[in-house]
This record gives structure tokens, C-alpha cells and sequence, in this order.
């Protein structure tokens, strides 16, 4: 029951020698979500050892060069090695005007089905569901729709202890029921009480990507709580007013919605390139909350199952 | 006087963990020259520490994928550094199509100008000229329009020995003539023959630039005698149905032209994926013809100055 976030590019808009353009993938129980696909997103997945075939949703969080351009290259490679598996691609509506013009030019035929799901980047909506996940849009405030990602498992079951199945004789029809919370009537007259089958069930984990957007407290009861923010900060404080002139954050701002919004981690990136060393960044927003860290190329961060209390 | 190419990506169509995908940088007497330019070339360009200032000549060989998916994000870079000055790109008519009609959308006006160059393909001819370079177009044989690039140094003046100058007070206007071989008249009675004041000239420094191609002896004497040849080696001998099916070359023959060609030095490159080490394809064009030197990202080839003998 894997959950954990890859980064494979942490630059802004301009690349650096040491930081690619934007893209994640979200390892969630073994679902592979690519977040945003900036140019040389098919190279960082190999340097990365993600398998291409593990790919099947990709979701744009908008339509700038610096989120998409990698889209080309995948596709072609996915053709290229003879993908048969549906691709589906969360993205405004434009998106698939703009590939497949593209593939009728470069590709012609794809051997495989890009199923396109076409977002309303202002509305905070389910766009995805499974067994176990659901991805959800979370409205940002950028120059053009725009919208990020809250990846969540659905509530988990709670556990049966070591033993109580043989100890008791726990038929097999009678276990989900106790794993949702019921009693086991071992005879007539003995009720062995939940409390002493089952240890409480698994926190719900969740992860918010919320890149390109200004400072919006719109988004916070939405991420309410999570365990991973990735927020941007392409700015410090000192040039508020180009990240308000881009609709971009800083580095503080980032650091007041994780606080209010009273998320485990916050993650930052996204940065100019003029910030070669990112620390001025990462300090500013530790004065508002703790912990945060700097996104960097190839980090991977982990969210560990965690009982309820 | 530098003659000096580096090689940003060496892989074929589908790039792996170690080699990107086509794009090599000439830097001939400080005139950086883009040689393709495939996804993630302005990530490579910024890892080997060439400035993107630099870059105002881009030569694309066919409008395939690999070769030119780069453009996308590299203008949109330019753009964002607010570059002014001109840009010139060499390719088939259709890329100004694609490449305007992509701006249009995401990059709406450019601070710079692109300045097309239309090429033919299925022609030798001269596509670029200054003061002491040449570039020419080589027809190659693949499944689309396509030509190589043959870069050479115009020919060289002798050199004024040391001294020279001084010990026959020999006047600004006489030297040009000189270098260019002319005697000197000291006086009336006296001549100074040109050997005696001149070294012999620098040879001319060349780089051909071969891919994708399949076995074309077209090429041979457009690029005869060259000092560096790039030649593709997508397969082995044991693939040569592959080669031929797709319009490529084998190792043994990018060797055999070499050899045809009588060039000094030999890189192979473009390397089908599934060669995780390319010694077998080294060894194999190795059997034809010497030196053979594998493509790998990030290295460099310097061609030292020369005099005639």
C-alpha cells in the first residue's frame, strides 16, 4: 500500500542545469500518477526507473509550454514501444485539440487510446475514482485556467488482530463485517466486542499539488489536512509584486496555506531560476510553518501507514 | 580558432537513462551551431555550460520527433531571457508551419525574430556562408526529406613567420598580399620569396553531420576527406533487415562510408535502445575502418589547427 511522491522537475518556467521542468508522479497503491509533463519528463521517468507501462493517467494541472511539452515526447515514445494500454489525460478541454493535431502530424496512428477527461479548472470536482483512490481538482488562480490535484485514499478498513480469526472460528462472510466496525456473535449468549477483533483502521492519505498559482485562500478548506502539500514558491517576499504581476506565490504565501490549512509537510518548488541556491526560500516560508521542504530533482517522499487513534 | 563539437544526446528515437535525444552543438570559431535539437537539448545545452546567447544558427535535419521536439521548449526559453537577436533555423518549409502555428498559441509574440531557412533536402547545396565559415546540405536517404550538414572552414591564409614584420619593415598594406602568397620587395634590387616570410596555411578544419540515413554512397564525395564524420549507427549487421525497413544505417555501414569517404575520425551514434552497451556496434565498424569513437552525451571532439604540409 505504497503512497509516495516522486519529483522529476522542480524548475519554473526557464530550466537550470540542475532542475527539470515540472512534473511528479504519485505512486498510489501501485497507480503511477504523472503530474504535469514538462519538456524531458520521458527522461526523468527512465533516470527514475518509473516504468513507462505503469503510466495510464496523466493529469495538466494547465496549459503552459513548461507543464506540457514532455506530453510529445512521451507519446511518441509510448507509440514507439508499441503501447496497446489506454492513456487517459485529465486537462483542459484545449489540450486535445492541441495533441492531436499534433500526433495527425508526427505520429499518425497510435497504437493505443488517448481518453481525454476534460477539466473545469474552477470548479473543485472528483475526476477520478477507484477501489481505493480519488483525485479531485482544486481550483488556482493563475493567467489561464488553471487547477491542482488532491490524490486521496478512500477510508480503509479496520484490521482484524493477529489470531482472531482462528482463535474464534470467524467465518469468511462475517469478516468485512467486523472490519467495518461490527461486533462477532460467537454464540447466543457471547458477543465478543469489536474493540477486541480489530485494531483501528489506517489514516486516509493524501497529497495536494497545487502549481502555477498566486496566493488564493480559496484552496484551503480543500486541502484541509493533508498529509503532503506540494505549494509553489517561485518567489521570495522581496519580489511580491512580480509574483502578484505573474500570479505566482512566495515562498511565505505557500508557507500561510499549508499553516492554515493544517497540512503535515509542505513541500516548495517551482523556483526562478535566479535563486541558485534555494535557501533564502525554504527559510522565509520555515518562519510561517515547519516542516518544509525544497522540492529537488529525484527526491522521493514517502507517506507511511498510520494508524488512527 | 576552436573547431569543436559537443554531443548533447546520442540516443535514437526513444531516449534512455543515459543518452538523450539528437541534438550536437559546433562551436567553429565561436559561431555555436545547433545541430538538431530533440526533446530536452535546452536542458543538455545548459548542462555543458554553452550559453544560450550564443546559439543563433539551428540546422534541423527532418522533421521527425526526435529530432525536433527541443525547438518547443528552447524558444520558449529565448523568450523568456528576452532574446533580441535574430534566430536562424534551416529546415524543410513544414517546420515554419508547425513552429508558427505552436507560437501562436503558446507564446503568442516573441521579443526576437526567427528567420527561416528553407532547405532542399535532395540537394548539395551551400545554405550558409560568412567570412570564414560554410555550411552545406547533405542528401540522406530516409523515410521523410532529410540531408545532413557539412560544416568547413574556408580556406586559410599562410601565416606571416615570426619577426618578419619587424626585420623587413614590411608596411600594413603588403602583409594581406603576403599572407596570400606573394613575394616581398624589399627594393629594387632585392626580393624576399614568400617561403622565406610565411608558414604555410592552416588546413581547412570540416564536420559532416550524417543522420538519419540509410547506406547512401551519395554522400561519399561531399564528404571526402572530412576531419570528424557523425555517421548514424542505429543496429548491428544482425538487424540489417531492420535497418534497411526503418532507413537506417548499420554500424558497418556508417564505417564502410567512412572508409569510402577516407575521413580522419569516425563518431557513430543514434544508438537503438536496446543496446545498453555499444561495444558491439564500436567492434563491428571498428572491422572497416579506424578510429571509431561511440557518441556519448556530453562529450567533446576538438580538431586541432593544422599546417599543410
Amino acid at each position: 500500500m505504497t503512497f509516495e511522491l516522486t519529483i522529476l522537475g522542480s524548475s519554473s518556467a526557464v530550466p537550470t542545469s540542475k532542475r527539470n521542468l515540472t512534473a511528479h508522479v504519485l505512486n498510489a497503491h501501485e497507480r503511477f500518477f504523472l503530474i504535469d509533463c514538462g519538456e524531458g519528463t520521458q527522461l526523468q521517468i527512465r533516470k527514475n526507473k518509473i516504468r513507462f507501462g505503469k503510466i495510464n493517467h496523466i493529469f495538466i494541472s494547465h496549459l503552459h509550454g513548461d507543464h506540457i511539452f514532455g506530453l510529445f515526447g512521451l507519446i511518441s515514445t509510448f507509440s514507439l514501444l508499441n503501447r496497446q494500454t489506454d492513456l487517459h489525460i485529465y486537462a483542459h478541454k484545449e489540450l486535445e485539440h492541441i495533441l492531436e493535431n499534433h500526433i495527425a502530424y508526427f505520429e499518425r496512428k497510435l497504437p493505443f487510446t488517448i481518453v481525454y477527461h476534460h477539466l473545469h479548472p474552477e470548479k473543485n470536482e472528483i475526476i477520478y475514482e477507484d477501489k481505493r483512490i480519488t483525485v479531485e481538482t482544486i481550483p488556482l488562480k493563475h493567467r489561464i485556467p488553471t487547477c491542482g490535484f488532491l490524490f486521496k485514499e478512500k477510508p480503509h478498513l479496520r484490521n482484524l488482530r493477529k489470531n482472531v480469526v482462528q482463535q474464534y472460528e470467524i467465518p469468511i462472510r462475517e469478516r468485512q463485517n467486523i472490519k467495518a466496525g461490527a461486533d462477532f456473535k460467537l454464540s447466543e449468549k457471547q458477543i465478543i466486542p469489536n474493540a477486541e477483533l480489530t485494531l483501528p483502521p489506517y489514516k486516509q492519505r493524501s497529497y495536494a499539488y497545487c502549481t502555477d498559482t498566486a496566493y488564493s485562500e480559496k484552496i484551503i478548506s480543500i486541502i484541509q489536512n493533508v498529509d503532503l502539500l506540494f505549494h509553489e514558491a517561485t518567489f521570495t517576499e522581496q519580489l511580491s509584486s512580480q509574483a502578484k504581476k505573474t500570479c505566482h506565490s512566495t515562498a511565505k504565501q505557500a508557507a500561510t496555506i499549508a499553516q492554515k490549512a493544517n497540512v503535515r509537510k509542505l513541500i516548495i518548488g517551482h523556483f526562478s531560476g535566479r535563486y541558485k541556491d534555494v535557501t533564502p526560500l525554504v527559510e522565509e516560508a520555515r518562519k510561517v510553518f515547519n516542516p518544509v521542504f525544497p522540492a529537488e530533482d529525484g527526491e522521493k517522499y514517502v507517506v507511511e501507514l498510520e494508524r488512527e487513534s
